[in-house]
């Protein structure tokens, strides 16, 4: 029988030291900041059944419980530094725990970001990290930034981690191939961390978040923060190789509202247009620009040739 | 119909300007610690049935979900700056959700520390926070300090909050008035933050852990991570008001392993005495002295007269 300890030492204790001056095994985790530098803090808790199908493969679910919260940083424009993890377990299931905390670490390892602490306690499934990374003072991208004039961008591609799920439900019908590789972008979502530090850096880009509830709902609240208004060019959104091959409306629909996608949404100055393409060169990350930031409140959405498009889309809302 | 933002903007943003340069509202929250200082991080998770019972009263829930953080914190000597609050709710009811936030910000501003963010969904009730300290580096009160010769000391009483989940569960008979007494301190514990930090202005102490599992448990994780032993003389050890008036066994019982104290256990050299007792005074906080750490290892219990006592006692295990 595995105790508490015995968990916590096989699976989450290791033997590198990292940033932290202090890790694992005491009442806090001691960190000291780098000089100068702002902390970006967020936590993420993901449920059974809410974040994830029960019986989710633990490997993929350590990616994808760290990678969420990773994506917070990267739409702040920080650097990940460190992570606490608390999770309540039904039961001690080794084989369970070996493949979630291998996930986790592959990910956090690729990000130079050391898990400090955090907690186990028996209960319904339950996974609650929080992150923390630096940044330059001034430099974040905040959500309140966007200014009119500004070019919307979008990272990546967006929309095939809800066709998985409309897969899943049976709302679409895909060959077993097509369900596979959009479940991949599902379960094993990229957070934009590279992109993230490179729009930062100057900074390139005014205002930033990353997308998780869909599009729409979440570029809403961009608009809301800085009280401005867009359009935007629904058929320019980049969508992924799965989606792209499905019927123009399913397109529209899950690209601007899918929900799960974890890139980026960031707006910029026209004449940082050179220094975005830039930095997704840099960061090895595809960005296309799909609107413009105006005065004019309200979202406006559009098709190709510039008429208004009514989708009908709302953003995903937990208490619905 | 309570929606997952008005939830958030209803109960939990507030107007107020603290210590973050942002708070509730973008991907990450903001903080640019002091100049120098290092920060103490700390996770708790507390799951329905659990860590309390279903039904539990909100505003006490509030307040003792961020009272075994602020705990951590007061254990490692670190001073509150912020927390972050992940919140799984079967339901959005506002009626709870009012309570809940009042208890929980009542002790935040009592000990100036903000909600900076959090995350808020649906599910089996769970509640995480993640809370941030600062502290002098090089004064934190760790684990790995006890030195042979330490005198061993114990903050405000023990013994109470075991007490009353002995009345909930029919364990032992007590009067309603007792119960009720002995149910506030499991309800409602004090985080010995002000004693903390007076143990660590100097330092005064040197290895310190706060009691949450029972305390010959907890003493043993000091004694592992330092590689010392120690003499508990269990008749030392201060009884809270109700239990002190149980007959001897069980008053040895749950003051050596009770569990859901939150008082803090901690080391100090012997010429240090008086110095323990003065932080006692400045933060108005008990101290009994307890027992020595020696250089051999294993905890050794003795009664008033010294003679050895076998309790069969061992800590908390979630998994056990």
């Amino acid at each position: 029988m595995l105790s508490e300890f015995d968990l916590i030492k096989q699976f989450f204790q290791r033997d590198r030291r990292g940033r932290a001056d202090l890790g694992i095994g005491d009442d806090c985790a001691l960190l000291t900041p780098a000089p100068g530098r702002q902390l970006a803090i967020s936590s993420d808790m993901l449920v059974e059944d809410r974040h994830f199908f029960a019986g989710a493969d633990p490997f993929m679910l350590g990616h994808k419980s760290l990678a969420v919260n990773l994506s917070d940083l990267a739409a702040m424009g920080a650097r990940p530094v460190g992570f606490t993890l608390a999770l309540a377990l039904p039961a001690a299931d080794p084989a369970w725990l070996e493949g979630f905390s291998r996930g986790l670490f592959a990910l956090a390892d690729a990000h130079g970001c050391e898990l400090v602490g955090g907690d186990t306690t028996k209960g319904p499934l339950n996974i609650c990290i929080t992150v923390f990374g630096e940044l330059t003072p001034g430099h974040a991208l905040r959500r309140d930034a966007a200014r009119a004039g500004d070019d919307i961008w979008i990272s990546g591609t967006l929309g095939d981690a809800r066709l998985a799920l409309a897969g899943y439900w049976k709302e679409v019908a895909l060959a077993a191939h097509e369900h596979t590789q959009a479940a991949q972008r599902m379960h094993m979502p990229t957070p934009r961390v590279a992109l993230g530090l490179a729009l930062a850096a100057q900074p390139v880009a005014h205002a930033a978040l990353d997308i998780s509830d869909g599009l729409v709902g979440d570029l809403g609240h961009i608009l809301a923060a800085s009280r401005v208004g867009a359009t935007l060019d629904v058929d320019a959104l980049p969508a992924g190789p799965v989606l792209a091959r499905q019927e123009l409306q399913l397109r529209r629909r899950f690209t601007a509202a899918g929900g799960d996608d974890y890139e980026l949404c960031f707006t910029a100055p026209v004449a940082n247009r050179e220094a975005v393409l830039e930095a997704g060169r840099i960061s090895g990350t595809a960005v296309t620009r799909v609107g413009r930031i105006e005065a004019e409140p309200g979202l406006r959405m559009v098709d190709a040739q510039g008429a208004p498009l009514d989708l009908k889309l709302s953003g995903w809302d937990h208490f619905g």
